[in-house]
């Protein structure tokens, strides 16, 4: 697992809402279907997704992700491969996380799991075919 | 306020034994304090942070960041001044965020204040003259 994070992604109560408030910051959300908001943010992606939808994402139950203040987010690493993603959460495994959500096709079009690391934090694994990851791991929006 | 992420923090229980779990995955903590633990990832540092202290760093009570699944984390965004740090507090508060702790000299030698996204997200606002920021935005640790 390489030391990066390809996204940051919020839990929020309504993406259009919670985009707007990003978007009066001057940040440029990228196109995406209306459920997720996304936005470049240095070579990470930052995302802004329904709180209860990421707890379901996480096959954790909707009340994982209640409203208020110190709200819930995950953090992604993606893949070049299926095969990484597999070997990723293996490695996650074999240093202490629990396996949430086993990798998997997604309905979106890539394949992803999550796991949780010894305090509880949620990282998803994917390989995202949408998403070109550039050489030196930081990744991006197709042009 | 620019399109980027300085720094992602987790809360943790044990901060040597979370450092542990990123080091096994081949993550280089770097020099600091033990009760911190920094790891370069990308163009953006990843912290590991004791749960209540990250509360308390937010002026909120220890019981604002419990333990368990789906865990407490903040974001950062660093200004190259104290200016920065005043200006982008004031932009979020205008944007519809509110200010949790305003901007302030800090223990560790920065200028630090928090704001709450609408959806209560926490992000840290601060300079800090032992990160240099570059040209680009990505953030370091010094050479």
């Amino acid at each position: 697992m390489e030391p990066r994070i390809s996204l940051i992604t919020l839990g929020v109560e309504d993406v259009a809402e919670a985009a707007t408030f990003y978007e009066r910051l001057g940040w440029k959300r990228a196109e995406s279907p209306p459920e997720v908001a996304f936005f470049q943010a240095g070579g990470s992606i930052f995302g802004l997704y329904g709180r209860e939808s990421l707890a379901k994402d996480a096959n954790l139950p909707p009340e994982a992700a209640p409203k208020g203040i110190f709200a819930r987010s995950t953090l992604a690493y993606n893949g070049r491969s299926k095969d990484e993603v597999d070997a990723v959460l293996k490695e996650a495994e074999a240093a202490g996380a629990t396996i949430i959500k086993k990798a998997q096709d997604v309905f979106w079009g890539g394949y992803s799991g999550y796991f949780a690391d010894p305090d509880g934090h949620l990282w998803e694994v994917a390989w995202n075919p949408f998403f070109p990851i550039a050489e030196d791991g930081s990744i991006s929006f197709p042009e």
